[in-house]
């Protein structure tokens, strides 16, 4: 296995366990049939496969290229006909779970690409993932991804914005997300994530919100909704409404807390009032 | 049981398996120690509470109210304190379940007021629902069901969003739904009450937008949900966000619609592209 | 001059140029056949006119009450009608200006009441105002307030985004000003109360955002025009984001501050990235 | 005089006065040392300058590049740079003002572009229009055009949301105006251009939202500047309500409209009602 990475670090910890390191993404390709890449956003991609001494350089007729970055879907399909114009094949297959689920070899991959080369890169992500679904042409697992972290960041700030308003009205949160999780209101966030200290434990809000998805991160994903809704024209109010709380969130502090302070950005005006 | 509704048909069918009819609110509480209410809005309640031949004027001492409309949880509170000085106690009742609900008994009671009256109050609303929940004092029935159904707003349009974008983005809406409820994004409104047409059967979607829960009634309910914020100094971005939204659906053809039909409204739009 | 305060120096204040102390609203009505009265929020009035010891309780026929509180247009109609009922003629006449406008005599009044009662109001507004207009029937006074005041709160922000955005864009501050003031952007917000520092001289934004209307109060005319909204079912988006947006400043320690304060907001954000 | 465009009716009109015609850009580029270019959108523009026929495949040293579309701030950045790689100067330079004020030479250009070529810019510009501003480095015209843009979009919501309810609330829509208009919450789209129709004559809202700003293009600029507010990570709340809110309308059979018809929007809601 050939291994490339800016940190060295990193690429020093794989290599002492028998992995050879390479000095550039165009070596790793000039060694490999098969690629994982994995990177932080849409210019970084491009740069590790069309610079000089990027990917796209010096890879093989055949090769299989799994990108697990979340990025632009426009970016992914522009990136795989730059390798199909190689002969090679591109698949998205961006990942969520976190780092728990990294360590447990738990990830959920959502790939988007050709159907019979479907089977290839499940067997690969397997070993990283234990639910690999395939969402169709190239750029849909990007698709998926943006759709879930969409839906996950409105409904993050509605249940944190029902726990409030139903704590100011004098309800116990205890009580209510017991009755919110057994009505037409229950969701991921509120029955397995709730935001509201004390409600459920084990959660990064019994834990000062510590750990978890990144404000941060997630502020990224509403951004590429963004985006994407923008390109194809598609309405959006409560994502873009989202997108604005979270990038108001990131940039007083939250940035590094877990996704779900949300609740404790609210929580923090009752006090001052 | 003595019974009033100023339909007169809606009394005369109770009436012809052996109930009693009354001229007036009046009437019915001066024959009863147990009065269940039903009205449709806050000033509603009032008069029927309040007015000269309305049920406080004739209430007995150790009565006891269930009032099962959805309003104001303020007006819960000044019209318990009236019943209080009576001596008769009122307890908040808001029911969610929809009319195949009401017929199969299977309704769900949200109930505020004191503890040691609960048993009672649960017993007869067992009668008609088999999820019978006491909240806390008085008014925090009202409170759990408006944060509740402001919740199920919110959720409902972001659903909406994601199966738009995601169909824009080349996802098939059923993939998309199986991605989301088996990922962080899933919720009620995704995958019981998914608001794209043939995804699931047997729900509002897949038959026009008909039967439900109608786009004015949720319309209805975020208002109040905007009352009680505005009132208790709750930030609530995505509310209101949702709130608006209604009120445009509601008010362009689509308020007797299901209030699913937001994705259909999305969905249009589309077309017209 | 028989004047009513609870704070009993501002009492004082005006006793010693002259004026009669009574002990309570009723006193000052009994006493008086034009009456002003001026107070913080609709609750209050409501107290003021009905209460037992209220203005209404002795209030002689043919009095004219001036009401400069700026309230929900429904308690105006309501306190209006109560007063008819005693033969005496209520307007409702919220003013703009500040504390500056209100040492100067130089505020706005926007009056609503029948049309024949105006001059005899303008009368008595002119000692205080320069600006005395008759908007229409009871109760427009109000509506004209809270109308110019969610267009204000809208507009406020709007020249903050804007100015924010064009300086990150790498635009000078004051450039972008001049721009905007000569196109079709130009508004108040921005030609004459500017919220970037720097801009204008003699505004709050130069003066670290002290002086001028504090955050609380627009937030609080924001909530009077979501609740005018949501009682007559106008849409009014960019209303009620406005309103959210001023709730979160107002609850993170911006609410004495100028309502101009929007920009800081967004701006301090930038220094944390 | 060179010109090209790809619909030859418009390159024959020209013409037809004594112009040239090219059949490419490039063509342009090898004729000429002052480039005029106006493109609808960033693809275009991108398109138009390096393309193999495109203009910086000819195009000389020494010679002024005026771009007049109206685009992401990032792709003039990126084609100026293009342009000095070849000894030419590329300035950004989009226009407002309509097809009256272009038939008129009334037009405003917002240049962004280095300062020691602005005279030469300016000399050009002000034979169509009347008011040519430096903005600042490449890009800032752009930038300029965008946060104007964004800010109008936002007032005109404003104006209309204000109107609508001021209206509901019983004002008469020409005394409301006026109270506008003298109060804080002036601005071009209330004293200048009225969303309601009647209130001021020779705009679009008194001759059925023909004519003007067409939706389409102000849900395009909204466009551009949410992308540009993601891309530097700049909070704009109502900038991206505004953005959906045109989204909506622009999909509902008002994008040829013009924008200031969200009054009427709003208005055919209250007719339903």
């Amino acid at each position: 296995m050939t291994v490339f990475d800016i940190v060295k670090s990193s690429v020093d910890s794989v290599v002492a366990e028998g992995a050879q390191a390479a000095s550039c993404p165009a070596e790793v390709a000039s060694n490999s049939d098969r690629i994982i890449t994995m990177l932080p956003s849409s210019p970084h991609v491009k740069n590790c496969f069309t610079a000089d001494d990027g990917i796209l350089s010096t890879v093989q007729p055949g090769t299989l290229i799994l990108d697990s970055s979340t990025i632009d879907p426009m970016m992914s399909k522009s990136v795989s006909e730059l390798a199909q114009a190689k002969g090679a094949v591109y698949m998205d297959a961006p990942v969520s779970g976190g780092i728990m689920a990294a360590k447990g070899a738990t990830l959920t991959f959502m790939v988007g690409g050709p159907e019979d080369k479907f089977p290839e890169a499940k067997e690969i992500l397997s070993l990283m993932g234990k639910n690999v679904v395939h969402c169709g042409d190239v750029s849909t697992g990007q698709a998926a991804k943006i759709c879930n972290n969409m839906l996950l960041g409105i409904t993050m700030i509605g249940v944190s914005e029902a726990m409030n308003l139903g704590k100011r009205l004098g309800l116990d949160p205890k009580q209510l997300a017991h009755i919110l999780n057994t009505s037409s209101g229950r969701c991921w966030s509120s029955d397995t994530y709730n935001p509201c200290p004390g409600v459920l434990e084990n959660v990064p809000s019994s834990n000062n919100y510590q750990g978890g998805f990144q404000t941060a991160l997630m502020t990224k994903d509403l951004g590429l909704a963004q985006d994407a809704a923008t390109a194809t024209q598609s309405p959006n109010p409560l994502g873009s409404a989202a997108h604005q709380m979270y990038r108001v969130l990131c940039n007083h502090g939250y940035d590094k807390l877990d996704f779900s302070s949300v609740y404790k950005f609210l929580q923090e005006q009752e006090k001052k009032n």
